[in-house]
């Protein structure tokens, strides 16, 4: 089979670029609107895209989210479910925290969004970074970053224990002798770690995937150990080829190490396109967006994504970016941020207007030739394996995609022209995860 | 305005009766399988229900739900999102605990559903009261009785501050000026209790119900404080109207004594109907479901029902029902247990078969006329302002209260011929909860 582009939707309905909310074209509640989530989700599932992506925070206000209009939303698990009801192939990857809530709970609402949507969900793993959120749960400021990511990993281990408390094939439930269930094939996660202590069993069986597939998008060293030992797509964020190079090659030889499939640790970055027909109607949209920036927006933007140590009032906006203090969280966020600024030598100003439509993903403008060239250019050369399109506004933004980048990828034999399957994993061509239970017996079988 | 009875239906999936999934009418994965709830959810529409209601416990195997088709299924509120979507009028009411989840988090997934329902969410409140719970989160046993109130008490308090982070008409919106909100209209909870400290504010806004009903069921002292001090809908089991009405009288009294109107304390008992077109038919509908029940099965339900400390093992199913050891959780329930074998003399095995269909609530069997009868007694007399349906097995279970028992009462005047609004309060004609900033706000101006 030829490797085919994947492709990721952050669709968050308040709009991506901090501005998006004063588009013509943007609902301004969109955020709020049930409706608009639902049409897209399906304009995402007409463009056969793998999965509708939603980051999420557990705090409002000066977080790493920017805009007035991100201020509120919808929780995306209790979303995705209602969406899931609204199409049939598109896959639904929520964000949730292994730093505020219990394994048991987060491995429950998972797999029930996975059984619900018939084996679509995926979880992005996130460790919450910010002081705000810390406080949101009873602590003064947010635990260091080691102890995040040491929760984190565990954290994903009970789940995944969790997820293989029922084997697939343990239900009888022949009416006539009264058996329901195979009581053999339901385990317990007798767990034990550091940060927790978990019995099991779940009380949700497997979906038709097995379980949601994991996604990351850490990008520190820690982070980095903790995706190539348990990711099965990454999110990543990158400026220029060769920096996602040296991550692709680094995360890929990481999980040879461990022992993984390099091609089940699917990367991808994030791209935020503008399309034009030409490239000057491209110019134009990214223009009329930044326009639209007000300089407060754009310095809380700036704060937030800095992890909120970064206080810029009183400093000129047209003058160079101010040393930011060390931060617990956000720390290769942060870096990204100085990387930009100084690359392209940007004044405050210009930074946050660069930064407002991606947050320090790649900002691509052009016609859909010159965007299709970067994305077959990254995708054929190591810098990834598929890529996390975030319009900067909505819902034109996806709608431009579409409907004029999408039919070129296919042109090239780099995109799908129908889904392959019904799960998410048969889209990702990621392997069902088969039942450490199931395959201990097999195995067992296997040696008699 | 006439007073009307308010109905809510418990539908698990799986069914309510421990050998309802052995029913021919019950699909055997009804558990598990997405459009049987989905239709259960139309179904209970076309009756005019207030609200699906859903019990939740955190571990499976050997809880008080009992059954063997109930070991798992879906999460409430996830579930009930998606379901949302397939209905219009209908009110969802799930189970969270407050013992093994954070506030911020409770609050959050709440305010989500009752967005995408367009403010059909209620939430019962419970402290979980199962070992097997306690050790999927981190504990070796549970917390004891009192300390879980404690919590649960200011874990609703919690709940409450934060869905009043923002204000109803806190939305400008405007394009032009660029102004999204009123910041003066957002507040932080600054909780600082004894269980949690939470600064806010919350990252969903209110509903057009303003928040979510709070719907509790705990019937031993505690349970009745924490009730009528903060619950809107009280789930009661009763077997007789003379404990209903000493219940009923006195949660309306101290709900009057907290300063509450003890008309907006609605108190609604289970009751699990056996429907026939006559009294005759409707035996044989339980003698059917009695005979499908298994030994193992309802032993295990006994056992459950009792907080897990009840061991019948070895014991003649012929003969009574042994003393249990004293229990940090379900004690009115274990308390109820016991009343109902000692009121009827029942045998270890009388007494599985007669609470197998309800848990201890009240099992009604007979014509529509005789069940419009019960009902209109207890609703007339103090005993209750409604009742939550418990069909003992589904669909047909509910179809048959639907299709004989909803016209009686209608031709009675007692119940709804046409829902009275979109949301779940004024279905259940509660009022909306004024957000307390604003009312600060206004009591201040009023003052000047």
């Amino acid at each position: 089979m030829t490797r085919k582009i994947r492709l990721g939707a952050f669709l968050p309905g308040g709009g991506q670029h901090i501005a998006s909310w004063r588009h013509p074209d943007q609902p301004a509640d969109g955020a709020v609107n049930l409706d608009f989530h639902i049409r897209l989700a399906q304009e995402a599932e007409r463009g056969l895209f793998d999965a509708y992506f939603l980051a999420d925070g557990l705090a409002t206000g000066g977080t790493s989210e920017g805009g007035p209009a991100r201020i509120a939303g919808f929780e995306p698990v209790t979303l995705f479910a209602a969406l899931s009801a609204h199409t049939s192939h598109l896959g639904f990857i929520a964000t949730a925290s292994t730093t505020y809530e219990e394994p048991y709970n987060t491995a429950r609402k998972f797999a029930s969004l996975d059984l619900i949507s018939g084996g679509r969900a995926g979880w992005n793993v996130v460790t919450t970074a910010t002081e705000a959120a810390a406080r949101n749960f009873n602590l003064d400021t947010q635990h260091p970053h080691a102890f995040r990511y040491s929760r984190a990993a565990e954290h994903v281990e009970v789940v995944r224990k969790l997820w293989d408390s029922f084997e697939d094939d343990i239900f009888i439930r022949d009416k006539d002798s009264g058996t329901f269930l195979d009581r053999a094939k339901l385990h317990r996660a007798h767990h034990q770690g550091q940060h927790f202590k978990v019995e099991g069993p779940l009380n949700v069986p497997r979906s038709p995937q097995g379980h949601p597939v994991i996604v990351q998008a850490g990008q520190s060293e820690d982070g980095r150990s903790l995706a190539a030992a348990t990711a099965e797509v990454i999110f990543t964020a990158h400026q220029r080829l060769d920096t996602a190079q040296e991550f692709y090659r680094d995360i890929k030889a990481r999980a040879r190490g461990l022992g993984r499939d390099p091609d089940h640790v699917l990367i991808m970055p994030g791209v935020s396109p503008f399309v034009g027909r030409t490239e000057s109607e491209a110019r134009e949209k990214y223009e009329q967006l930044t326009s639209l920036i007000l300089p407060e927006d754009g310095i809380s933007l700036l704060n937030g994504l800095t992890g909120g140590t970064l206080d810029l009032s009183g400093f000129d906006l047209d003058g160079p970016l101010p040393p930011a203090p060390p931060t617990e969280g956000m720390k290769s966020r942060q870096a990204l941020i100085r990387q930009i600024a100084d690359d392209n030598n940007f004044t405050i100003r210009q930074l946050y207007q660069w930064v407002a439509s991606a947050r320090g993903h790649y900002t691509v403008i052009g016609s859909a030739t010159q965007i299709a060239d970067i994305l077959q250019d990254w995708f054929e050369n190591e810098g990834a394996d598929g890529f996390n399109i975030l319009p900067p506004w909505l819902p034109t933004g996806l709608t431009d995609f579409v409907d004029l980048v999408i039919p070129e990828l296919q042109r090239r034999g780099l995109f799908r022209t129908a889904y392959e399957g019904r799960t998410l994993r048969a889209n990702l061509g990621l392997p069902f995860p088969v039942n450490r239970h199931a395959a201990a017996r097999a195995a067992a079988q296997a040696a008699e």
